[in-house]
Parts: C-alpha cells; sequence; structure tokens
C-alpha cells in the first residue's frame, strides 16, 4: 500500500481511475490550462508541454496551499515540510490522436467527432501520450511521450452515427473511447494498451522507481 | 439495442463484462468441460476445441429446456420457434497463455501463479484464444483463434509475491489479469487487446456480422 498520495494534474477520470485501478492513492488537483498546439509542433513535444503546464499549474495551486504565507511574501510554515511530503509527487498528462500528420484533440461537437471517426475508419492511427512527474520537494521531474498504434475496423457511415449516439465520443480525443463502447472498433493494435485510454501505466510506473517514489508506489 | 440475447457459454465475468460493455444482451449459461489438452495439440486447436465443447454443452442444455418433449423423444413444441429465437446465438471461448512452447492454463495454486510470472517476466508471450459462435437455427458455426503477442516488463520475486497477494490470478491463465492490477506488468502488446481479457471483441463481431447475426447487435 502506499504511504503517500499521488496527484494528479488532470480532470480526466480515465487517469484517475486507471491509477487507482492499480493501487495509487489518488488526489486530483485539475488544473485548466490553454490546450493550443505551435504550428508544426511534433504529437510527442506538443504532449509533453501540455503535461508539464499541467504539472505546472497544479504545482502553483499546491504551493499556495502548501506554504500560504509565501504567497504573501512571509515565512515558511513549519509544518511545511511534513505536509510537502503529502504533496511530494505530481503527475499530468496529454493524449492526442495523429493520422496523416493531422493531430486529433476532443472533438467540439458531434459533427466532428463523426467526421474524426469517418478520418480514422479502416487504417492506423497513432495514440500519442506526454506524461510529466514532478518531485516537488526536489524540484525535479521526468518526462516522455509513449506512442502506440491502432487499427480501426472498417466503418460505414451508419455505424459511426449509432457509434456517436452511444454519447462517449465528446470528451475524447479523436472521438472514441477503448475502454468504452468503442473497445469493438480496435481491431488490433501495437504498444502499450493503457496509454490509448490516456496513461501508460507500465512505463509511468518505471519512471517513478526510476525518480525514486518509493512512497506513493502501490508495490 | 439487441432484440436478442446472446447466449455465453461461459462462466468468466470477464467475457461477460465485455460482451455488455459495447452493448449486448448477455445470457450466461455455464458449460463445465473437461479441459485436458492432447500431447502436441497446437494452443489455436486446443482452445478453439474447448471453445466449442462449451458451445455444445450449452446447446445441450438449451435444447432440452426448449424443447421439453424432444427429451422425451416426443414431438416439438409450437411454440419452439419462437422460444429459438431467443436463444438462437450460442457463444464459447478459451484463453490460454503460451511461452517457449509451453501452454500455460489457470493456475492451480499460488506457487503455480508465482512460477507462471516469473516465466512471463521481461519477456514476450502469445495469449490465445478460441471462439465458437454458433447458430442453433441453421445449425451453423463460425470457429477462430486470435493470438496477441504480450511484453512483460521485468519482474523481481519481491514483485511477483506482491503482485500474487493482490489475489487476482487464480483463475486467470497465465496468473494475470490484465484488466486488473496486472495493467502495470504489461510493457506493450501486439494484437486485439480485448482478446487478452478473454475475447477479440472485434473479430467476434465481425463473425456475428457474417453469421448475420443482426438480432444480437448492439449497433
Amino acid at each position: 500500500m502506499p504511504t503517500a498520495p499521488l496527484t494528479l494534474a488532470s480532470a480526466s477520470p480515465r487517469r484517475k481511475e486507471l491509477l487507482e485501478r492499480v493501487g495509487f492513492h489518488v488526489k486530483v488537483v485539475p488544473a485548466g490550462i490553454d490546450e493550443q498546439r505551435f504550428e508544426g509542433e511534433p504529437p510527442e513535444d506538443f504532449t509533453k508541454r501540455m503535461a508539464r503546464a499541467k504539472v505546472q499549474a497544479a504545482v502553483r495551486r499546491l504551493r499556495a496551499t502548501i506554504y500560504p504565507s509565501d504567497a504573501e511574501g512571509g515565512r515558511v510554515n513549519s509544518l511545511a515540510s511534513a505536509r510537502d511530503d503529502l504533496a511530494r509527487w505530481v503527475i499530468g498528462a496529454d493524449t492526442v490522436v495523429v493520422v496523416d500528420d493531422v493531430v486529433l484533440g476532443k472533438p467540439a461537437e458531434l459533427q466532428e467527432a463523426r467526421e474524426m471517426l469517418l478520418r480514422l475508419s479502416g487504417r492506423v492511427h497513432r495514440v500519442v501520450t506526454g506524461f510529466n512527474l514532478f518531485d516537488l520537494r526536489r524540484n525535479k521531474e521526468g518526462l516522455q511521450a509513449v506512442a502506440t498504434q491502432v487499427r480501426f475496423k472498417h466503418l460505414s457511415r451508419a455505424e459511426i452515427d449509432k457509434y456517436v449516439s452511444v454519447g462517449e465520443s465528446m470528451d475524447k480525443a479523436g472521438g472514441y473511447a477503448a475502454q468504452g463502447v468503442g473497445a469493438y472498433l480496435i481491431e488490433d493494435l501495437s504498444g502499450s494498451y493503457t496509454n490509448v485510454v490516456g496513461l501508460p501505466l507500465c512505463q509511468v510506473i518505471e519512471m517513478m522507481e526510476e525518480m525514486g517514489a518509493t512512497e506513493i508506489l502501490p508495490f
């Protein structure tokens, strides 16, 4: 059992569920950030930049809570280090779908979800997740992007309409949920499966081990 | 929405959950069969044979319920065709893990689960699921085996002990659950992910479409 919580700088219920499923004690500190991709920015770089921005936004909020006097320019509370331990590790992540060098984020409306799925039908796309693990105590970070190749079955327009009507497309990159009804859309994949859901668990835990985050690990 | 149920000839809660997640209306008719592999029988052939044996056992139970007079050598009930529609499609499946040409089924005890995981540590293995879809009305069947390559992270004996202590190893081929805590054991995979859980959803649905099982399809 972990002796300290992991702060998740993301409002995604999928990432929370993935981490909790393997036994992490997750504390969510959602971080609203501006998700704008630079012209020509590779998806790996973009998702890592987004992941880091989410973590930094959460860290600012955590620091303001742990060291309230700092915010007023005063001195650090004597309880700081004990409190610090409880919010030492912060993780953030961002996931996009890439096809034909086009980067698909979350669809803004149903019609956009339909267009995304039509583009993915019968073809291979990449799901790229960038993640950032931050150690507040030592001000150190790990930053990595993981890509998974996903092949979709062929979908007719009628099938796409039916899938979109299920109602799980809207807050997912590429307009589908691998862990939901969308499971049947995936003919096969190559790489990390949990990466497609939103966080490459095996690689995330490897980074935690390398950075010495023993107190948050569930095993 | 499906207008008729799919009979699942398996007591596995994972297969039921997978099918229900994408919208099938599942009716479980568990079929106790003898799971003995023949000397030198390839895993694809073995799992297909097991899948078919499960389906046939369920079909015998269904026929005895639908046509009770048949069991006594009498004539078919006039309601038979209506009832038949409600139990027309039966599916069964069997999953094994293959490594070094050794076929791993479900461990019989914790020590066997530990030995299986030690064998899988840091290496690639295959997960093979055979499935059988049977159309009771036309006495026709589809039979297929799907294989997925899975690469495990390296696990120390201490990590294996901790994982086994989670308690999800015992009723799973190879001693791990891809959809449980075991998710973090998988570094990457190649093929169908749901196949590793117990049923290759995309391929199963494709077979249903080919066999005209429109009344059970959720979309």
